[in-house]
């Protein structure tokens, strides 16, 4: 996938109001907040462009406001918001720990009065034989970044939520035939992309069924499903894999209080530490959706300006 | 104030999945992902205009995405996305009374399957003499629809928060000369604003201070402020008022559970009464931001939807 050049405009300064972890959809909405407020505000992002998840999205529908926008453009919109409003963005600049009041990266060390955490999640895996094998030649979690490597081939995709259809809906104008592969026999995707992919001709639904392996010598050659109790082999040359999500809880574990690895918060954003917050797909409860993160954003910030004025 | 016109378009039906009181913020985007479930919905709006407080805003800066926005602009951008995807909208049709599943106008009376209550807030008043006598012609709660009344005359702007900013900044462009009456030294509006009105050179704070009366005959001649213990006149031709906000309770304070006239709701927006939802600035410890309310009726439409969903 190409993504447009984004320009790392951050000042060298060692000291922030606040540090802003994930330059996602929650994390560049808290900037345009704390922005406003006349905070300094560095975000740090670890991939090349804005948006996390959504920059990954075809196109976005359901954000008020937007009847259909790329995702990619989506993500800039909201990063030129942020930093119109004087948030910095550091892209390529993976945090590695927080202690107290210092943020730690690959690169440098920042000082902060309050951080928010919005981190998000990243695709969940299959867990089963030849997934990591085959992951990135053969087995994919991004339609946009991966689809034309699939075309006019055939692909087996699994899943039955939002995600998997619309990356099904995507794919299906590209590859030759996908195997939509789900364990149950209905699906919690919203109805009009249930629709509008029942409405293909090149997809077949393969339903109560589990997929129990990914096969090939060099590349992908067939997936092993378990159907009904019985064990089918379906001939692919390729897989996306659309099962959900999970948070990568490895920086803020041991920091703050989790539940099944996401950041339990309170209706503040307030984490279970003193001055950090979280915001985004990494809350617990999160409901994946692009405007609730940006609300859970300004929310933060506004609970952030309150805390640091009450620090003066 | 001119509003665009907005077409009546309304299917003559008397039953819905789901019926929206208020064509704000919230009811809008709960329509935009009841409509996408494949849900029937018709809004309620009392007004002529979509969009509820953000259509009598200038300009949205802060809902993320949109870095400048005229407000009524935004909010037929709200209601045309929540139109595309099947809502319908009726406008001057005023909410008398729920009953049950029954929602009773000044028009006709519908049946539905869930009610979103997305009423909103409206301003709040001083309480004083002549406040109510001048309302209307000499009392303001929208400096965009009477501002050019004022053109080249002194007016008292009473306030302290972001409306009372942003509306000031906006009358500072038009009048002769503003005083700003807030009852503290300092504000709670954001710092962006309160740095632009100062810029301005025909504004006058006026701290400490509280309106003790609105004087005149015919019309607005005089305001009386108490400032540290002493009386004051102040020679005004109209008053604006933007000294917070307050729900009408007057639909649904039998029906659910409230506090200081605002909806109690839980995290999915439930109310105490099954079936019935709030979203918006109706909800208690609603923020008054936008970008919330939003969130707040797509979480309401999509635990409404798993309602519905739950009935079948």
């Amino acid at each position: 996938m190409e993504f447009r050049f984004f320009k790392k405009d951050i000042d060298n300064k060692q000291e922030y109001d606040v540090i802003v972890i994930g330059a996602g959809v929650a994390g560049l909405s808290a900037s345009i907040y704390l922005g406003r407020a006349g905070k300094s505000t560095l975000i740090l992002e670890k991939n090349a462009f804005p948006g996390g998840a959504i920059a990954t999205t075809e196109y976005v529908e359901n954000y008020p406001g937007f009847e259909k926008i790329e995702g990619i453009k989506f993500a800039e919109l909201f990063a030129n918001h942020a930093t119109k409003f004087g948030a910095k963005i550091s892209y390529n600049e993976y945090v590695k720990d927080i202690k107290e009041n210092y943020v730690i990266t690959d690169k440098k060390t920042y000082k902060a009065k309050a951080i928010l955490i919005a981190t998000g999640t990243k695709p969940r895996k299959l867990g089963v034989e030849g997934e990591d094998k085959f992951f990135g030649k053969g087995v994919s979690v991004c339609a946009l970044c991966d689809g034309m490597f699939y075309k006019d081939k055939t692909i087996a995709v699994v899943g039955g939520g939002n995600t998997a259809f619309q990356e099904s809906i995507y794919l299906s104008n590209i590859v030759k035939k996908i195997y939509l592969i789900h364990r149950r026999d209905s699906f919690r995707a919203e109805k009009i992309l249930i629709d509008r992919l029942k409405e293909k001709n090149n997809v077949e639904f393969v339903l109560n069924s589990v997929v129990k392996s990914i096969n090939g010598n060099d590349k992908v050659e067939s997936v092993t499903i378990e159907r009904e109790g019985k064990i089918e082999n379906i001939k692919v040359d390729g897989v996306f894999v659309f099962i959900g999500y999970q948070p990568d809880d490895s920086l803020y574990k041991d920091l703050v209080e989790t539940k099944d690895g996401y950041i339990i918060v309170n209706q503040n954003m307030e984490t279970s530490k003193k001055g950090i917050y979280a915001a985004g797909d990494v809350v617990y409860g999160s409901k994946k959706q692009a405007i609730v993160s940006a609300a859970q954003g300004a929310l933060a910030a506004i609970h952030i300006i309150e805390y640091l004025n009450s620090l003066q």
